[in-house]
């Protein structure tokens, strides 16, 4: 049985359980929903819609349907004139669902759509909640399958790599500013037959450095001079992103260094967290309580599921509701960071697989002192 | 008075109009909305919140807020445990909205965080409708103002710069690869002072020039040889985005020479529809007929309009409830395509301003024959 089919019958389980006639997944512009590609292959802008044993997919690109997409009927959204309303009546019509089902569409579903949807198929009972099969497919995808780590493993193999290269090109000169980072990343990341990078790279040379998500992203500007540069990365293979931080220091001042020094302790007090059972929220407690020594506040989340995309369940962080329980296949990241508007900023980030026995930490992100 | 001012007093004429004391924009991953900073300057990741004559800013990244952003008042995300519900709570305070008021919240917002508001602030009147405060916003963006239309005007130039070194460099052989085009365009857009590239830049050499939005983006393989290759790209300045496609074709077959000679006699067709006082869904009209009498179909909409978003209103296409009066000010993409899955495809778009006589095509793209 190919995995395609293994992941739709998870979701059959669940809509039988809960009664749902037919499920509608949205990924467009705006909604992007990688559970599409994870049920069928498509690699985006399309709508899917599972009735409790068919596969309905409504692409916007009918060609590259017909290459990615495993789908027990392929219909072309211009055939339900591009509006999802149309397409989830017509989708009702073609898998048969009986008048008076329920029928759920994505819980990011805005309010006005929804009474909309209502308006166009009242015969049916429309279901739009937090608690839905869409929901449901994200706490799927965070326990990662065979096929999925296969892939992961090897993201993080060409990761290493690159940050290898980096590393050795920034010693040598060759890499002297931000763009010199990120074009390499670009380039070296298809040329190991990535998809490319899994988000926008962040370059953030020691002028810049102070930002989360430095604005803009990466420019001409000098990379790795004295101070904190900061280079935030993902490479993307087969849709699965890695996602990582190191920072390059360069003759650090006293403050600095004692920013260095919070960041590689956080990196150690989080990894002993990583056990099995422990809740994630723990972890980001116990960091933000080291920072909260050192009179410091940790302005994100301490990390975060990746995959499909680049942030997804299980999050790391210190805020109700956070609660997930590590499990052997989670795939995360852990990234603390520190930032002071004249100092710059020094994150550390590295992958983390929860494994049967404990984790393993599948990429080498580290500080690189020149 | 500057542009934000301006910007802002259109804003309180609408809410007053519309008796709303306080809005809340959002403008966060998966939703994203940059008028937050078509308004206040900040680059993303914030809520704003507008009552009748005060702004307060809630951004992620306080460091960043302080150096772009013009709010009457920030306040850091954190302080709001991260919530948006407690957000828009904590601001109703701040700005000392009146129980009983209206208060509007983004159309996008969920069905089910539109309930989750409803019951963190009960004693507020909550609008939740497509014919929002936002979507004002995004009318008037539609037409451009002096200081926009300045921007505009200067990231088309280095759009035109890039595309005759782009044909200098496929010419003489030392652009081979989709990868050499695209990283051609992130380096040489940030050396003129671009925030970078307006969206993925997509380059589909002859293999694989059949996708509409080719997949993945670019890749290390040939480019421009035998047969049609196409580049999409667009350079950021400033916020404002460029749109433009290329077709490079080279020793074409019979029925690639159709495609091509298709595609330039929608362009011209749709250019002759560029008049003030013209619904843009007559230009899709025309271009669909023009298509049809070729026994062919246009698989997406002919244009959309650009600015901090790379599609925006006004929307070309022939779909019900796209009728946009053409008016000075308009900034927008025309982009016909035609697409085989054994041919590959041929688009060529361009940009244009609408003006008081009539319009400017402010990009140079074109079929470029090799």
């Amino acid at each position: 049985m190919n995995h395609y089919q293994t992941r739709l019958e998870k979701i059959w389980e669940w809509m039988e359980q809960e009664g749902i006639s037919l499920v509608m997944f949205e990924d467009t512009e705006g909604r992007r929903d990688a559970t599409i590609r994870w049920l069928t292959g498509h690699p985006g802008d399309a709508l899917l819609f599972l009735s409790l044993d068919r596969s309905l997919l409504v692409p916007w690109d009918i060609i590259m349907a017909k290459l990615y997409a495993r789908a027990d009927f392929v219909i072309p959204y211009n055939d339900f004139s591009r509006l999802p309303k149309k397409a989830i009546k017509g989708a009702a019509e073609k898998l048969g669902i009986p008048y008076g089902s329920r029928i759920e569409i994505p819980p990011v579903t805005s309010y006005p759509d929804f009474l909309d949807f209502v308006g166009e198929i009242p015969d049916y009972d429309i279901l739009c909640r937090e608690r839905s099969t869409a929901s449901h497919a994200l706490n799927l995808r965070m326990i990662k399958d065979a096929e999925e780590i296969a892939v992961i493993r090897k993201a993080a193999g060409i990761t290493n790599a690159i940050i290898d290269l980096l590393e050795k090109k920034v010693r040598s000169g060759k890499v002297k500013t931000e763009a010199d980072a990120a074009l390499l990343i670009e380039l070296e990341s298809r040329k190991r037959g990535c998809d490319g990078t899994g988000f926008e790279t962040l370059a953030a040379g020691p002028e810049r450095s102070f930002g989360i998500h430095a604005f803009p992203a990466w420019t001409a500007a000098p990379f790795a001079g004295q101070g904190l540069s900061i280079l935030d990365f993902g490479v993307r293979l087969g849709g699965y992103t890695t996602d990582v931080t190191l920072t390059f220091v360069r003759e650090p001042n006293a403050q600095q260094q004692k920013m260095i020094n919070l960041v590689e302790k956080a990196v150690k007090l989080a990894a002993d967290g990583l056990v099995n059972g422990n809740e994630t929220i723990h972890l980001a407690q116990a960091v933000d309580g080291l920072f909260a020594k050192s009179k410091k506040r940790m302005v994100h989340g301490l990390g975060h599921g990746i995959g499909l995309d680049a942030h997804e369940y299980p999050f790391i962080r210190n805020r109700p509701g956070s609660e997930w329980v590590l499990e052997p296949g989670m795939f995360f990241s852990l990234e603390p960071g520190v930032y002071d508007p004249i100092q710059g900023g020094c994150r550390l980030e590295n992958d983390f697989l929860m494994t049967e026995t404990g984790h393993e930490t599948l990429t080498e992100a580290r500080i690189i002192w020149l």
